[in-house]
C-alpha cells in the first residue's frame, strides 16, 4: 500500500500542511471546524501521522531532563513520576538520567546539554556547592528541586530556580518534637553538612536543643557512608547497626529521610529492640511507605506533589518567557504515627 | 574568550576533526595513543565539547523509550535505575513514559514514536493482549520485560524481543511452598487474568493445588482494584481489608508482588493479627523492601539486575544489526524469610 502522506490529507481537505499539522497536533491557532474536518479526513483514510510530518515541527522537538542524584530514594521515585505527567501534559519528552553518588551533577548536565535539543533541566538531589563559573555554562534554564538550596547565598549571581521547603526549620521542628517527649540522647542519621540537605537540617537538629538551653549531642551525629547512595534503606541500616555497636545511650533515633528510617527500624529490631517502646524512630519525607511500615513512620511530610507540579510549571514559565525564575518554599508537616513515643521515666 | 572550537583543536592535534570526536566520545576505532594525545590537548586547552563538536554527529542523537505501566511500583523502580545506567553506559538517551492504567501502552509508543529519534522501545508492565496489526505498526524494534509474555502464542508473526521469569512455574512454586507448610486457605491477591502476568500466576497458584489432587479456594482469589496501579501498596491494602471483612476463612495471603503484599502486611496487622502467627503473608518480586519490612518478607525474587542488564543488551544487539530478536526465560528463587510459617494445629 503507498502511505499515505499528509500532503495528501492537505489536499484532500483542501488547505495547507501547517494547518494538517496544526490539527494533529492540536494547536490553538486553528479554526475548530477545520480541525474537525481535517482530523475527520484523517480517520477516513486510516492515515497515521508518521515522520514526515513531525518533520515539519522538527525544531520543536523539545526534551526536559530531569537529573536524579540518589535513585534509589522512593521519595525520588514519586516526584519522578509526577514531574513526568506534568511533562507529558505539556508535551515534552522526559530524558532520565541518574547521577552516581560520586558524580558531579553540573558536568553530567553539560554533557547532556549538548546530546539533545534539551529546553531545560530539573535537578533532583545532590549538592549544592557548585561554582558560579560552572553553572554559568548551562545555556538552558534550570531547577533544582527538594534540594534545600539556600538562595540567599545566590542573589544578584547564577539565575535559576528553587523549590524547597525550609529543611532547617522543618528539622528543628521535628527534633523539638522529639525533645517535647522528653528524649534528649537523640541520635540523627544523616548525609554530612558538606550536602546542602544535611548541612540544613543538621543546623535545624542543633537549633532545637539551642532554643530549649540544651547542647545537641554532637557524638549522636552520625554520617551516613559517602560512596552509597545516601538516602538508601542499606545505608540507614549500617549507620544505625555502628552507632548501636558503639554502646553510645539513645533513645530516638531521627533520620534524614524515611528510606534511611526504615533502615534504622531494620537494624533497631535486628538489636533486639522494640519500636518505639525501646527507641523511637523518625523519618523525614512523607513517603506512601511510612504508612504500611510497621511501625508506621512518625515523619516531616514535604507536600511532594505541590512541589513536583510547581517545578514543572515554574520551568516551563521560564523556557516560554512568561515568567522569572522563582524561588518558592513549601511549608511541610510534622506527622505524628506509631514509631515514637514519650520516654519511659 | 574567543570559544576553543573542535577545529582548533584538530589543527593543533595535526589530526581530522572526526578523529577528535572519536576521541571525544571514546569510540572503539581510534588508536589509543592518538585518543591519548588528542584527550591532553584538549585538557590543556580547557575546552569543552560543545555543541558545535556534537553537530558532527546529530544523526547520531538516539534514545531508547521506557514505557512503564504501574510506575509506583518499588520493583519497576529498581528495573529503571539499571537500564538508565545501561542505556547511559551506551550512550543511548532513556526516554520515560510511564503509561496510566487505563492507556493503552501501544498507542502510547506510537505517539512517541513520531516525537523522537527514537532507535528502540521497552515495555515494562502493562498487559499483553495487543492485536498484531497494532503491534506490527511500531517501526522501531522493541522488547517486553518482566511482563510474563507467552511467546508461544507469537512464534512465526510479530517479532519482538522478551525478557522474563516463568510466571505460572514460579507462582506454582510459592504456593506449593506454603501448601507444604500445611496451608489449605491460601488466598491470592492478583491482578485480573486480563493481564499477562495475572493470567500467568493465577494458571501456577491452581497448578500447585491441582498437583497436590486439591482444588484451588477460588473464592480466595481476591482480583486488585482496577483503576489503581494493579502493584502498588495501597491495592494490597484495600483488597486485603475487603477478604479479611468478608469473614472467609484464611491462614495464608499470597500476593503477585511485594508491593501488594506490604498492604497485605498493613491490613493484616490493622485487623489485630499477627505476621505470621495468625496470618502467613508471601509476595513476588524480590524487592529490597522486603529484606527491610517488619516482619521480612518471604518472596519470589527475580534476578532484576541480570534482567534488566539483559534487556539493553538485547534490545541493543537488535538495533545494531548484531543479533535477532531472542526470547529469554530467567529462573527465580523462592527466599524464606519471617513473614511465613508452619499452620498451627
Amino acid at each position: 500500500m503507498a502511505e499515505i502522506t499528509i500532503k495528501d490529507i492537505a489536499k484532500q481537505c483542501g488547505v495547507g500542511i501547517s494547518t494538517v499539522s496544526r490539527a494533529i497536533n492540536n494547536h490553538p491557532d486553528i479554526n475548530p471546524k477545520t480541525r474537525k474536518m481535517v482530523m475527520q479526513v484523517i480517520e477516513e483514510t486510516g492515515f497515521i501521522p508518521n515522520n514526515s510530518a513531525r518533520n515539519l515541527k522538527r525544531t520543536d522537538a523539545k526534551c526536559i531532563a530531569v537529573l536524579v542524584k540518589g535513585i534509589t530514594n522512593p521519595f525520588f521515585s514519586n516526584m519522578i513520576q509526577i514531574i513526568e505527567e506534568e511533562t507529558q501534559r505539556n508535551r515534552y519528552a522526559l530524558v532520565l538520567r541518574h547521577v552516581e553518588a560520586k558524580e558531579d551533577e553540573v558536568d553530567v548536565a553539560l554533557e547532556l546539554e549538548k546530546e539533545k535539543r534539551l529546553r531545560g533541566i530539573v535537578f533532583l538531589g545532590g549538592r549544592f556547592t557548585h561554582s558560579e563559573e560552572k553553572l554559568g555554562k548551562l545555556n538552558v534554564p534550570f531547577i533544582f528541586s527538594t534540594i534545600g538550596v539556600d538562595i540567599s547565598d545566590w542573589v544578584g549571581r547564577i539565575e535559576f530556580s528553587n523549590i524547597t521547603v525550609d529543611d532547617k526549620l522543618e528539622s528543628e521542628k521535628m527534633t523539638e518534637y522529639l525533645l517535647s517527649l522528653g528524649h534528649r540522647r537523640i541520635a540523627f542519621i544523616t548525609e554530612s553538612p558538606e550536602e546542602s540537605i544535611g548541612r540544613r537540617r543538621i543546623e535545624g537538629y542543633r537549633k532545637a536543643f539551642i532554643e530549649r538551653g540544651l547542647t545537641a549531642p554532637e557524638e549522636l551525629i552520625c554520617y551516613v557512608q559517602e560512596e552509597l547512595d545516601h538516602f538508601s534503606m542499606e545505608n540507614g541500616y549500617i549507620t544505625t547497626k555502628k552507632l548501636l555497636e558503639s554502646k553510645e545511650s539513645v533513645t530516638a533515633i531521627y533520620a534524614a529521610s524515611d528510606s534511611l528510617a526504615i533502615g534504622v527500624c531494620r537494624a533497631v529490631l535486628e538489636a533486639g529492640k522494640r519500636i518505639p517502646e525501646d527507641i523511637s524512630v523518625a523519618g523525614y519525607d512523607g513517603i506512601e511507605l511510612g504508612e504500611y511500615y510497621n511501625p508506621k513512620l512518625t515523619t516531616i511530610k514535604q507536600p511532594v506533589e505541590e512541589m513536583a507540579k510547581k517545578t514543572i510549571r515554574v520551568l516551563l514559565d521560564v523556557i516560554a518567557g512568561r515568567e522569572e525564575h522563582q524561588q518558592i518554599i513549601f511549608p511541610a508537616q510534622l506527622v505524628e504515627r506509631e514509631s515514637t513515643a514519650a520516654i519511659k521515666e
